[in-house]
């Protein structure tokens, strides 16, 4: 087997991700839905994250949610108690989600009737950088106890992400979390990303995080706005 | 591009490092050098838990290390702390360590010299699941943050592994680690799987671990001897 030919046929499913990625991402604009998608590591906090974040925009949004997994559909069930509508795309050996995973999970749901779609990929800090789905902001999550090193030794990731969300704040003291070590690092791989740190269990700057989602989906259909007149 | 190209190009790779493998496990053998790989997810404390390993072990036994990483040789030099020798495999933008990558990594060192070596995988519980490299003892190690729900979600690495080592046990009661789930998880997906807690910022544990993995090695000395008889 040679190296050539297996990059070849990488290029090439990348390629074809990409393709439909930008047009998942065109249709997401014209139903007027705001994709955001989730990245981390295993256990670093995503489904915890983004069960709170659903449960507080299901009171004023219309939401909902995508939830990759190699193996159990309990993210899905976890996801469900928000309240918002959930689907489990399981994906069996593979450590990422695809665009054409995304496309078939979507199924019958009618993106016009939603303001916000939120896609937690499966935990991996490398597989998932590489593959478009077509979101509008990816957050790639990192929990305190994780260890401040993680931008440097996980580059791609942190580079194709949005926003750096810091979790388990809670623990910042026990585990003794180096903040200045972690944004140096953070903004060494990627100048000037944006971080927020938060704690999904006592609720430690959830305010801050939903503030933030909902000025960046009015910036993008203000954009959106201006550049269809 | 169809799926069972790129199965089919899977399956030769596969097949390629399994043959290289089973000549590094030979090698070893006949070297009389037990060798121990770790894999989990990132920041789950696994060079934490090989320097101390390493130190304790450098007093009495010829010990060496290689650590994988994509992109960084922070691990390396955190390893080296211990005074044992210790090599980088910088991977790239591979998720996982095979066979060929341990032998280049090898290069000059003399296997007869040694009494254990190990062997750090990339972070990733998926990726490195399906590559043999050579080892008697493979460890997955999942700290007391991640959750009690890591082995249903990621079955096949702890399929493969000997032994599951749950690290941050001083987290343990901060972090509401449930104890029995986690413990029931791990056999439920491999059954009898033996699991140790340990903690290396206090060292709770790490006595037992010593003992466990010189008892391992003697027992498969033993077979080795036997089976030269």
């Amino acid at each position: 087997m040679s190296q050539p030919r297996i990059l070849e046929v990488r290029t090439q499913i990348l390629k074809k991700n990409d393709t439909l990625a930008r047009s998942l991402r065109d249709r997401f604009h014209a139903a007027g839905v705001y994709v955001v998608s989730l990245v981390s590591s295993p256990g670093s906090g995503k489904t915890a994250f983004l069960r709170e974040t659903l449960t507080h925009l299901h009171k004023q949004f219309r939401v909902a949610a995508l939830v990759g997994d190699l193996a159990t559909e309990n993210d899905a069930k976890r996801l469900a108690e928000s309240g918002a509508p959930v689907r489990q795309i399981v994906t069996g050996t593979v450590c990422h989600l695809e665009a054409d995973m995304v496309e078939k999970a979507l199924g019958d749901w009618r993106l016009g009737e939603l303001d916000f779609l939120f896609i937690e990929n499966v935990g991996n800090l490398v597989c998932p950088s590489s593959y478009d789905l077509g979101e509008d902001l990816r957050l790639v999550l990192i929990s305190t106890p994780e260890g401040e090193d993680k931008p440097l030794k996980y580059p791609t990731i942190f580079n194709t992400s949005d926003i750096a969300i810091v979790t388990k704040s809670d623990l910042a003291e026990s585990v003794g979390f180096d903040r200045e070590a972690m944004y140096k690092n953070a903004r060494e791989v990627r100048p000037g990303i944006e971080i927020l740190e938060v704690s999904s269990k006592t609720g430690a700057g959830m305010d801050a995080w939903f503030q933030y989602l909902q000025r960046r989906r009015t910036e993008a259909m203000a954009a959106e706005t201006s550049h269809a007149v």
